[in-house]
């Protein structure tokens, strides 16, 4: 039984000795929207980040549908075959009133709940895009002190939540099925240049031409974007995550992606920019945390609101007053 | 022929003026990702701003393939024959690399091209879908200084930029077809919640029996979220966007729900609340800017970029450094 409140330390601790409720409870912590839990979860992620990094980070994007659990539940357990140890993160930010959750129905991966090496995680509820992105990447690397040495990220969305695991991971991989064509014709030329591998599932109950057809029609697709100067050329894969068929192919890809990438430094490289990005967007999380916090310049804002409501002065006015009055350096 | 630069005044004037080339050039302005023209569409804005508000704003999203943009050119002409200055904007985030674009594709719509009281603008390219809200309020705040009283802003995408568009109009709009159920399994929790009204596009293509089902899941789907308090209850209308059949109970469904939250203070109440989210995100934007363009700072900026690039100093740390140097009143 852990105790209500658990110090920065004793997190820490339990998470680089891979105790699942601490890690969780770390989770929680850096997932917390009360500004006064973020000064903890930065130390904390500050104190683990020495033992974060050794891990392949692979996003997982498709249309709800497609079969995203079931592949992740049986590539999952095909990664535990290789000696992985494997966490389970999701972003998905489609619903802000009530907040939305993937991955929530735990039951749905029934091979990996409960496994020893495997840790999963529902998508936190209630944000912005930029909070989730910021939480996610810190939950990728405590899970990284944590000793799992695969991660998943597993969004849904057009475009925007893409960009967002593209920019914590380093391969991201397109789940479709045949008949998705609509969806895809929409989103193809946002999401196509992030994408490094496209897996079609459920070909065993493709028709052969059909699946012959699909692949052409998103290799035609692919070949719209120039070559890719350090990153393998995209391939198509097809599987059966029901029948875990093909997860042999996919693992070959990753492997030879892998390798590619960091032989060519391009890996370093990700991440090195992934470190800028996630730099500057700690910086502005701390100036919005700080707008938010100090009492003074808070009552100063609910002033300007009132303003702005008695349509006394304009919101950008607003705005720019507010500005001033930080009087920045 | 217009000049290559035109002065805030002369852009303020053409608007005003209805012009449209300068509509057009005023709008690329306040997209203009230059830190150099911001505080240009800062004051343009400011200054067309009381000319602004005049409008009744309808936001539309639904899944790629579902027909938004013959919606919009039928549902715009139909907007046209009720005397309505109409103009179209859209709002997608789903490319960051060569920057997507919806609308981007004039020729199809074949009634609303060419006439005089309508204008039809493409969505921004390469944005940060925060970019992409605040251009896209400020562009609408534009169009309504130039007369259009009825501005339609399309978007495509699950969930994030729905909630973008939801921030900036009066009332959203579901389009959607038979058979995109698939879809609509995984979107309806996120986006259900904000809608005012579905519409189901090529309903003359369908089994009346299929149309009858479609409906009762719509239904069902709604009826999980608690009663509207200030918002009359969602419907959900059939059309043939093609055969202009159907745009006629849409348009009562509108002016019933424009008179509604008139009424009862919602529609006033809710241009508030945008006004105040309009000022939080003018004022980050404003901060973002003057970390780019303070010379100073810049070259703080970049030491610590190197300071992680070379694994001397974590992201977290070197933000926290940069925070510090801001010296925040």
């Amino acid at each position: 039984m852990l105790k209500n409140r658990l110090s920065t330390q004793e997190l820490k601790d339990g998470v680089l000795a891979s105790d699942k409720a601490v890690l969780g409870r770390a989770i929680t912590l850096v997932e917390s929207q009360s500004v006064k839990d973020r000064p903890n979860a930065l130390s904390l992620v500050n104190e683990i980040l020495p033992y974060s990094g050794n891990s392949f980070r692979m996003g997982i994007t498709g249309a709800p549908g497609v079969g995203k659990s079931t592949f992740i539940d049986g590539f999952g357990d095909f990664l535990l075959s290789q000696g992985k140890k494997v966490a389970i993160l999701a972003i998905d930010p489609s619903s802000k009133v009530s907040g939305g959750s993937i991955l929530g129905d735990k039951t749905r991966m029934e091979k990996l709940v409960g496994k020893k090496d495997v840790f999963i995680r529902p998508s936190p509820a209630g944000f912005e895009l930029g909070g989730v992105a910021q939480s996610t990447l810190e939950s990728i690397l405590l899970c990284e002190a944590a000793g799992y040495d695969f991660i998943i990220v597993e969004t849904v969305g057009v475009g925007q939540s893409e960009t967002a695991v593209k920019e914590m991971t380093d391969m991201l991989m397109f789940l479709t099925i045949a008949g998705a064509g609509d969806y895809l014709q929409g989103i193809k030329r946002g999401i196509m240049e992030m994408i490094d591998l496209v897996v079609i599932n459920k070909s065993d109950q493709i028709d052969s031409q059909v699946l012959s057809k699909l692949i052409g029609n998103f290799n035609h697709a692919l070949h719209l974007f120039p070559a890719r100067e350090f990153r393998p050329t995209v391939e198509i894969l097809n599987c059966s995550a029901l029948n875990s068929v093909g997860f042999d192919q996919i693992w070959d890809f990753v492997i030879k992606y892998e390798t590619h990438v960091k032989e060519n430094g391009s890996f370093a490289e990700n991440r090195n920019l992934q470190n800028l990005n996630w730099m500057s967007r700690s910086l502005l999380n701390m100036i919005q945390n700080h707008l938010q916090k100090n009492e003074l310049l808070k009552s100063n804002i609910e002033k300007f609101e009132s303003l702005v409501t008695s349509k006394s002065l304009s919101p950008l006015d607003a705005a720019k007053q507010i500005f001033d009055l930080l009087n920045l350096g």
